[in-house]
């Protein structure tokens, strides 16, 4: 019997610290004057004055909480109008507004698959459709990332409920699904098809509607989004949108949505004011893709090894977790905050700096960043004559 | 193979429709004139100028969202004073402040056990514990309600990692958890011992500091609670509180707190806000408890069976769920909005009237309460000769 009963701990702290992999919360300050090419705020909403504003209006108006749950004395007409007008924007009949997109997922995957659905989920899969799939207890079939093909293959011979779960733009490297080819995959066995928008909301699609308005797929009866307001709304929540009938089936049997809060009031009118902006001013969907771009194509210029970017968020390996943490702290010392991710949150586990880039950041900051992020590079071994990148450049650990 | 992937809703929409079990969104209005008795707002904050100023100032400074997770570009000096004040006043070391109370207990049920952890739950515990249970994937044996000896049955023998979960107050029927008997099982074991105070913090212990405080059982080395900020709080989010050691645990393992978007500013200013008026006026938290009792004083008088509330939830049991929407229905028609809850959200199956009491409850609106739903109360057959309960008076539904 352990003397004290969280003493287990220690040990993992310990085994965290020998190899690298320690995490600590840094608050930042409201006026950092730091780069931000870590935040997910692509459309540079989230301290838009009129997005703040309406922050601060639906607080007066409706309160700093929304007291409830939806189902009891949560539910707001602003709610309400969020909802219709987000489903409206990206082409669908019917909304759900929840706490968080974590939640928004949790709620779509357990509502939609139960004990005897087979999910098939693809291995680059953002946490939160994890955690849904392992609620549902469904059998989960994982399929290699980015491989309708075997997704097919997942699907072959099953005739009962199934449900193919897939991010839009994958958070970790920021490529796209390609959900043609799912979908097509899906229909042709009878499975419904839930993708995650997360990251495609706002960026892709005509006038930033969404991965799947690019794909054509909005509206259909066998599709559902998920997507969230805290990125590229600059705000708080998520949002399940879909065919009324799965709207109302989440309503009724979807624990986060029943039994949690609803969103916060301010978050739900920031959000909203986001929204009329993106669809007043579609070019900041597209800017924000350039800005990534022009980030990848200096990035690859000096011979740094990145994913090309489908979205907004640019990814470049580096050698190790340890020099994950000491390239970002010399970004970070250099003026240019950068994301990094390693192990758990990467499902290959190899670290990654994690840049996003927004609509507004000029061309200079898109080069400053680039210039930063060349010059505090680690020195790796050069790599085998032959081998791509420009000769003597700096690469931060292998191709992907 | 079904035509239609999500074919099977509607036979499960129809199930739900003939069992009287049918739940719809309905929006509230910004003024609506209701008497609230439905919310969780149990101290009158979430409207409090101080309150709603607060969110529109964060949001203001801060931004309308925090742009990324706690880890990347998401903590801000807002945060970190919101853990720190809240974890002082409740008596713990420190806090982590996460977006919903959900998520929270997600968090911290999932980084506190772990296969071949046995986890003893409360049978009336909040869905977000449950949930915390599936997805810990450790071994969970949920033990009748309100039940120590049952929980030191369960742990009896058992050497291994162990961890008791409980809510302080348990949302449904308003009654309290015997924290010190529950505690000492845990020591006793060599069990950690995880408390959900939604329902305790702002109401319970010294000057509202919650069902851990009063229990003199904050600050120990094997006791952890999580709290929500959307309910005595008036706001959204929820908190881990517990050891330094604890909670850097669970900034290193918690996939909730590492994998989704921070608390909007918004709410963290109103919750810090409401946290200050709380601390310097301590008379909110009896009043609102003082409201309850006054609440069940009069129902039961009344003829009506309910549970003695140890806080400020006070229950009433209904003979059915179309009964019960029935009779909140009518309350609605009179006035008073109260909450109806139904399977699956009471985890014995039965239907309850659920009202809350709040600190700024005038005492004729708590009997304006108690006259409406008194005189809408479903005629049931009377009770038998020698049972209790004034003579010739309604009954709704049989005593717990
Ligand atoms: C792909 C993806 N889905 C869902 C989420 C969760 O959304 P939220 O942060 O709003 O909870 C995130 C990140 O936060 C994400 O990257
Ligand atoms: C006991 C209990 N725990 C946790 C929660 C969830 O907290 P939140 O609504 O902040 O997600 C609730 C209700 O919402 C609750 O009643």
């Amino acid at each position: 019997m352990p003397r004290h009963a969280f003493d287990w701990i220690d040990a993992q702290a310990e085994a965290r610290r020998r190899a690298g992999l320690v995490r600590a919360v840094r608050p930042r300050a409201h006026d950092d004057p730091l780069l931000d090419l870590y935040g997910n705020d692509y459309l540079g909403l989230a301290r838009h004055p009129e997005v703040t504003a309406a922050a601060a209006g639906a607080a007066r108006r409706w309160g700093a909480g929304a007291t409830g749950s939806r189902l009891v004395s949560g539910s707001t007409g602003l709610h309400a109008e969020l909802e219709s007008e987000l489903a409206a924007f990206c082409g669908f009949e019917a909304g759900l507004v929840l706490s968080s997109g974590y939640a928004a997922n949790l709620a779509a995957v357990t509502a939609l698959s139960d004990r005897g659905t087979l999910v098939v989920s693809d291995a680059g899969n953002h946490a939160s459709l994890i955690d849904g799939c392992r609620l549902s207890r469904a059998d989960v079939v994982v399929v290699p990332h980015a491989d309708a093909k075997a997704a097919a293959k997942a699907l072959d011979g099953f005739a009962g409920r199934a449900l193919a779960v897939s991010d839009g733009v994958f958070s970790v490297d920021g490529d796209a699904a390609d959900l043609p080819a799912l979908a097509a995959v899906c229909r042709a066995h009878g499975a419904g098809l839930l993708v995650d928008d997360a990251h495609g909301l706002g960026v892709l699609g005509d006038g930033g509607r969404g991965s799947l308005h690019a794909a054509g797929l909005t509206g259909a009866a066998d599709v559902v989004a998920t997507v969230t307001l805290s990125k590229a709304l600059g705000s708080q929540g998520g949002a399940v949108l879909g065919p009324v009938r799965v709207i109302e089936h989440l309503v009724n049997t979807a624990r986060t949505f029943i039994e949690e809060t609803a969103l916060d009031p301010a978050a739900a009118g920031a959000a909203l004011a986001a929204l009329r902006l993106l669809r007043s001013e579609p070019e900041r969907a597209a800017a924000a893709g350039e800005a990534a771009q022009r980030l990848h194509g200096g990035l690859t210029a000096a011979g740094l090894t990145a994913v090309r970017p489908d979205a907004a968020v640019v990814s470049v390996r580096a050698p190790s977790p340890e020099a994950a943490v000491a390239w970002a702290a010399a970004c970070r010392g250099a003026g240019v905050a950068v994301g990094c991710f390693r192990p758990p949150s990467v499902p290959d586990g190899i670290a990654r700096l994690r840049l996003t880039a927004r609509a507004d950041l000029t061309e200079q900051q898109v080069d400053t960043a680039v210039e930063t992020v060349v010059r505090t590079a680690p020195a790796v071994p050069e790599p085998a004559p032959g081998r791509t990148g420009a000769p003597g450049a700096r690469r931060a650990g292998p191709a992907r």
